[in-house]
């Protein structure tokens, strides 16, 4: 799958080491591999933006490594390159060695997936996704927002948690507000998907109908929970994320039933 | 999480290697521990069926190993949870050792989640869980029907695959068809979600209309593919699918344009 870098080789270089990425004067490094000190490297193709090359490269520098949310502010068609290089270098040193039997792995040629070349082993791993749900609950025109704990600062956005094993997706959206919020909710509809590599996430988005209960939030994840009007919103999530385009659709919607 | 085993607890017991389990007079274990000599043994609660508990033990046997396809025709409830069983057990033996520094790992003791106690290290797995889609193609009130070369047989079924890393799931629905038939397809809609235990999928079902081009199959994955009037349709997929639902689902719609 990789091949060695020339320096003459050009595009855009995602420098990782799995959760940061390499920043020259502060922007994604653009040009030939030579003007980044990349001649000789591995790199791995991960796709083009505007007629340029996306190349990821496992490399952590001493001085200009930032975390990736930063680049969130990027064209999102980048920005989901960007993350895919992360997600697939940081999956290659995840499993440089077999969970089963700890023999040294070494990666597919046709495939991403690393393989135990053990004889007695021979098992192959692939790239982890975790699907997450993610939900706008409304209820007549309010919508319920809460204060989660992983969010330092004032930022109030709709219920998301992680898919279980064996677990349905629809189940996941019932159990995981039962679980944050302790209310049942109803008329749970699918809406979009959004890929999110803080650090592996697909997201499954949905929108539901308060059915019944009172907010009875769990604190060890949720600081605070209400019901808000649509015209006296809290701080909201930026655009671009899913979290938001569910809080406007559901706007839009509480808007079509005032009418 | 995991609980030592005394002699008469009770309830079923799904005793697995991770990719078979074990069967006593071809059924599924139901009783005390002592009477399938599970004394002792570490066993994982996963969840109850019909007011008995169902407890996971990692262990395999010369003797009654089965696949696990054939417990299909249980109970659906009862075969959601014997597949959770075999994903977590699985997953159990396959992050023994960590993929980052090859340190036996330890299991945590709150989560299903495995922990390098490696102190340089310290990187914690989750069970895996790998998104599909799986679509149903409408043309008129004619569906899209292929023989699959993982199917042995003359099973004629719906089109899926994995979805890729940092891939929305509406783009994978779409980058499947094209790879697979090579034809556009619009009108995507979500339906419903299966997880499905074959090693470790969660299926999400779509339906979508025919859009352009010729089917042209990729030999490596199809064997045959064509449009299929739904009064003569070929070998399907078993009831309990969730490739089966979108094909019932496909006819409802077929007769209804008919109509
Ligand atoms: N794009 C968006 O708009 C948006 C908005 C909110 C949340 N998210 C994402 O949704 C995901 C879930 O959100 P959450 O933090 O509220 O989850 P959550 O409520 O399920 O809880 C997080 C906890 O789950 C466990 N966990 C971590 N990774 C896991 C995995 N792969 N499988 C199972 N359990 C795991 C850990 O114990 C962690 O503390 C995160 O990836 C988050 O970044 C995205
Ligand atoms: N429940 C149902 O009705 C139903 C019906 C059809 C397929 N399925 C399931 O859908 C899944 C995908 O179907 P498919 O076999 O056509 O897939 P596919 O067309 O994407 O191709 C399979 C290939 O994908 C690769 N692969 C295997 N595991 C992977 C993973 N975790 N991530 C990325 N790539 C991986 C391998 O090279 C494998 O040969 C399978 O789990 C299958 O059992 C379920």
């Amino acid at each position: 799958m990789g091949q060695t870098i020339s320096e003459d080789d050009s595009g855009y270089w995602v420098v990782t080491n799995g959760q940061s990425v390499f920043l020259h004067q502060g922007e994604l490094p653009l040009g030939e591999a030579k003007q980044f000190n990349l001649t000789g490297k591995q790199g791995f193709l991960i796709g083009e933006f505007e007629n340029s090359k996306v190349i990821a490269i496992a490399q952590t520098r001493d001085k200009g490594m930032s975390p990736l949310r930063p680049l969130l502010n990027l064209d999102p068609v980048l920005f989901q390159l960007i993350g895919k290089a992360v997600q697939l270098i940081e999956f290659h040193i995840s499993h440089k060695y077999c969970g089963y039997c700890s023999t040294e792995m070494i990666h597919s040629y046709h495939e991403w997936a690393m393989l135990c070349p053990n004889n007695e082993c021979k098992q192959r791993y692939y790239p982890q996704i975790a699907p997450s749900v993610i939900v706008a609950i409304k209820k007549e025109n309010k919508i319920l927002l809460a204060n989660h704990t992983r969010h330092r600062g004032e930022i109030y956005t709709v219920l998301a948690g992680f898919v279980e094993v064996a677990e349905k997706v629809e189940d996941a959206v019932r159990r995981e507000v039962m679980e944050e919020c302790g209310i049942k909710i109803k008329n749970i509809r699918y809406v979009s998907s959004q890929p999110w590599p803080f650090p592996h996430s697909l997201m499954l988005a949905f929108m539901a109908d308060y059915d019944s209960g009172e907010i009875q939030c769990d604190k060890k994840e949720i600081l605070d929970a209400d019901w808000y009007d649509i015209d006296n919103l809290p701080n909201l999530p930026p655009y671009g994320t899913i979290a938001r385009r569910l809080i406007e659709d559901t706007i839009i919607l509480c808007r079509d039933t005032t009418d």
